[in-house]
């Protein structure tokens, strides 16, 4: 009986068929109609650029933004889609979920996020012009969106993904306003606006969708052999790429070379006392996966904020060894705390790879600011790097590391404050039984092992 | 008796030991010997450069066109390759010929696109001259063979497909030729030339190889878990690249910029619309991975003409959406149709995907084009845009539109005609036994089953 | 007895928890002393940059190098890190250890590498200077590992990948800096430096690594249906950025834009030889994964010297004909006789994939340059690409071309050399029933099996 309703209650909580495209027809009308009211093409492409080349004092088109950012453009755009929708795949029964929803929700927040940042940094004459360089931003960040999913992941319908992205889009615009504009703060990879932010609005929201009886789905929370390898996929273009993330929205010239060998240094580190404590931490010595497809990347997010100063390289190394070193002691130790203790049920570990690295990296950031000098920077170099123009002329770089330290402390707030805002109308989690399972959303083929069986006897009939 | 025949049949007509070897070999050897009287480097990849550079008065090799197009080139380039490739993946028992035929077909469709497209476009005192353009340009090509391909998927052989590629290319070049130079149309994206025209070639072939049995290989014509998986690769590189599809070969600057801009808007909108749809038509409201892998890069297709003309966002996020919906609509209600009613049987739907979007791209090109004014383009950014220069000088843009009409025409005559030129010598088909199934073209390792048994019993003996 | 001794040896033997972790730390610590008193960013990397390009006299940023050659060193380090990594996935219990240990060598091999090529090259008033190329460069070093890695694959612990690295590296660096600085070769691409020398090195230390019994593990060292899907996206991943690996490091301009022409018409070419003789070489004419997977890449290999040199484009077909032939042979003639007579073992066949085409690309090399007249490469440009400036302003083409040929010998005798030197104390190899198993290093999931069987039966309970 109990398990009759139950069973109702499924079928009715979980059936889409007029929700979904609801929301997302109206949704994307809204758009339309917002697209047409406001974006259009700016300068760099607009047809008029032969004109606007000429008023600027360009003799090439190599002048043209495109050129500067587009190929870290597409990087970091493989970064949002293939990178954190494959890394959420090592589920062994949600990879549809994992690469769907993160398909759906980061092409959705794309959009938003376009409207948002454009209202706030791109606005002129009531029109927001778009090129190159708000492409990077919205996918900025709708991947502080993809982190949050990390945390929830298995645990909410596309209905309540795509809510959340449309807050989290939101409040991220506005807390990014905050930190750039208002406290003029640096963070060109983000380790506070997206990776702090991101994360610990994640985790309130599992926190308040907390399942008490989420073991009763423990045999589906594992990965399987070729699910780890799926996973691989996203990790590897994450931190192969971590390099054109972290300097895509940088200065051009020397700023983006620097950011992108800080990182590049930064996260060869992060594998090595990844690996070390992985081995370490675990009786027989063998490495896990879940260390290796998570920790490895958290050298990336630990200098988002440093690595377009200059950090160094060597500065970079023990940034990134430090944050593999957190990151892994977190997968071992604070995940299971987190969740035993402050009901926090986080799938993706993301308070290890996101969260923590993304403190240090925004303290790492502060630091550095602070210890900045003319002459490490070069006069011009140091005004340029800190944009000390205008009002800020007069600020010292203690002052900066102040502000810098400020933005943590907001990012935080806004997240804590945005989580719980948006967890709360999300109403009573779902059953269990319906958690890390595709079938519940996804038409699944039907029987693999029979199939596998077929697959090496071509010449038997395929059903009796 | 009648079986015993059949399976006879069957080994004669799949053993491809001499017939493949000797068509790749000779093929290759012929290519050689063309290539040898023909092609040589451009100017701005010949070691005269130096000199060149002076004559036309460039202070950088930044101006090397190169620098201009090399990421996107790198973009297609993976587009063709894994792209399509991995798309096509998804059936439980084609993964190998999916990937393979494909890296085998494009491998030779790109040598003998450099000849063909350069004797139309890039042919001067005798030789033909390449540089980075050319090779996007094959790419380009082999891209609608990869279309056509999809029709036919799991059906003919290496050598048939070969074949295919051979007249495909050739008649791709003629069309390409008479839109771009005869007609004077835009088509940088490729809606008529590469979508439209690929998508019904490979429909006209399908039709004419029709299999009245195929139902009895169903069983094989599905996905299973992890094929759908790797099909969403293929996905995601499509859709994440496209953007530097449409842009690859715009003129430098604001062109290839807007490009960008109004294909990635155009296929965020198109996902959404996807999802809404395809949980709409299903009765329980579950989401279709066919739809998900497919549907969803309509929105690419659609603006293929336009997105480097004037469409400004908004006309991007609606193009996209209508595709999205009318792409979901066709996997649907049309692809059954088709195939009972008209006989064409399209594997992977790419009626859905290519042809009807392509049309959509052929038509809202000429819309946008017939609609542009040198108020919205800029009195030099008309011209450039539409390269109204030369003989074209007195070209409004309302006969541009017309002419722009026409090349939709003219490619779907040359795609039903020169599809029907290939059909037919390719002779009686395959048995649907052999249909879908890699044991007849590959190796295929053992025994998958029991592999899977021991992999988790390292200690236990591997065979009794 | 005797199997309960061999089972205590292997508990002992494998258990890498204590010397896994104390590698990998200590080592990380002295890559950060060394980085701290060496290593710093160079003049287009560092703040200073606004000063420096007045000093320079450049009117642009996009004069930096970062823009030339950015878009290289990313499709560079996916091909070291997805390339390498999943090419050598086709085993079907050595996925992890593929992909992990590929990933974790590289990360310390990148490293090293920068240190010492940057001692070589780099140095200047104390410091290593490093920049975009210097990453290129020491991806490169790495790639020429990753190789190495593939003759051993499966039959080595993590800690003795790290030591080979180590040595190899360092000989690497000494070998470039003979053949570079000492003999004045040139190698863009790596022929001689990557891969013959990593090719040689790795057969070198699989020979004396040699294990009598290595068929008790037969049953691993093949694939399964999935696992050669995962290599194909590294052989794909390879053969598309190869054009990137060729022309990364080559002179700006021209010789960037010729190297990709040439190696895109080379890698076309090998697919179609190495299909023709896969097919032909088999009995019933199928195409065999293993052909495909590797030898389709030997075009690439083949002109990694001679790219960037006038070889036009035909040459590049011919010399991709020739690899893919001679590689497809390697697989099906060498590979056995290399095992059975000379007690190599070699599991990635890298002595098809790399040490022949690597030698031929060598010698296509030395003949290309000693063919090579001022007519062909015009006066400034002949000076410019073989660099006939300084002390070798008198050095004539053939003279040129010998040096080339000595640069061959060098490399296979540092090859020889450093491989017996690193083999030896490896010690004595682990038990046969060690190999090829992830088990054995890696936390695997627990049963596939029964989750596939789960996987669609989700409403019955997980485990009786």
């Amino acid at each position: 009986m109990q398990r009759d309703r139950e069973r109702q209650g499924m079928a009715k909580n979980t059936n889409m068929r007029w929700r979904l495209p609801l929301v997302c027809l109206l949704w994307e009308l809204a758009m339309i109609v917002l697209f047409g009211v406001f974006v259009r093409s700016g300068a760099e492409a607009d047809a008029h650029w032969e004109e606007e080349k000429r008023d600027m004092n360009l003799t090439s088109d190599m002048e043209n933004d495109f050129y500067f950012r587009y190929p870290s453009f597409q990087d970091v755009h493989v970064m949002i889609f293939v990178g954190f929708g494959f890394l959420m795949t090592f589920l062994k029964r949600y990879g549809f979920g994992a690469v769907g929803f993160n398909f759906l929700l980061a092409a959705f927040g794309i959009q938003w996020a376009l409207l948002m940042q454009g209202w706030f940094h791109s606005f002129k004459d009531g029109k927001i012009l778009i090129g190159v360089e708000n492409l990077i931003n919205a996918d900025f960040c709708v991947g502080s969106v993809c982190i949050a999913f990390g945390a929830i992941l298995g645990k909410t319908s596309p209905i309540q993904l795509l809510v959340m992205t449309l807050f989290q889009v939101t409040l991220f615009s506005v807390n990014e306003y905050i930190l750039l504009n208002l406290l003029h703060v640096k963070d060109a990879g983000g380790s506070m606006t997206i990776h702090t932010f991101g994360a610990y609005f994640g985790l309130t929201v599992t926190r308040i969708l907390y399942r008490p009886n989420l073991e009763q789905s423990k045999d589906k929370q594992g990965s399987v052999y070729h699910s780890d390898l799926f996973a691989m996929i996203g990790t590897l273009y994450l931190w192969m790429y971590w390099p054109s993330f972290n300097s895509a929205i940088s200065d051009h010239g020397d700023a983006q070379h620097r950011s992108a060998i800080n990182t590049y240094c930064s996260l060869a580190a992060c594998v090595l006392t990844t690996m070390a404590f992985s081995s370490m931490l675990q009786k027989k010595g063998k490495l896990d996966m879940v260390h290796i497809q998570n920790a490895t990347l958290a050298g990336g997010v630990a200098v988002g904020t440093s690595a377009e100063m200059m950090l160094t390289p060597y500065g970079s190394l023990i940034v990134g060894s430090i944050s593999g070193i957190v990151s892994t002691l977190g997968y071992v130790y604070f995940t299971p705390f987190l969740e035993s203790r402050l009901h926090i049920q986080d799938t993706c570990g993301i308070h290890n790879l996101h969260a923590m690295p993304g403190l240090i990296g925004g303290i790492v950031g502060a630091i550095t600011a602070a210890a900045a000098t003319e002459d490490v920077y070069g006069k011009e170099g140091f005004i340029k790097a800190f944009d000390f123009t205008g009002v800020y002329q007069t600020r010292t770089p203690s002052i900066q590391g102040g502000f810098q330290a400020a933005g943590i402390v907001v990012s935080l707030l806004m997240a804590f404050a945005g989580g719980a805002i948006v967890g709360k109308p999300e109403g009573t989690p779902a059953s269990p039984r319906n958690c890390f399972e595709d079938g519940i959303y996804w038409e699944v083929p039907e029987d693999e092992e029979s199939d596998v069986y077929h697959m090496h006897n071509p010449d038997k009939p395929a059903s009796p």
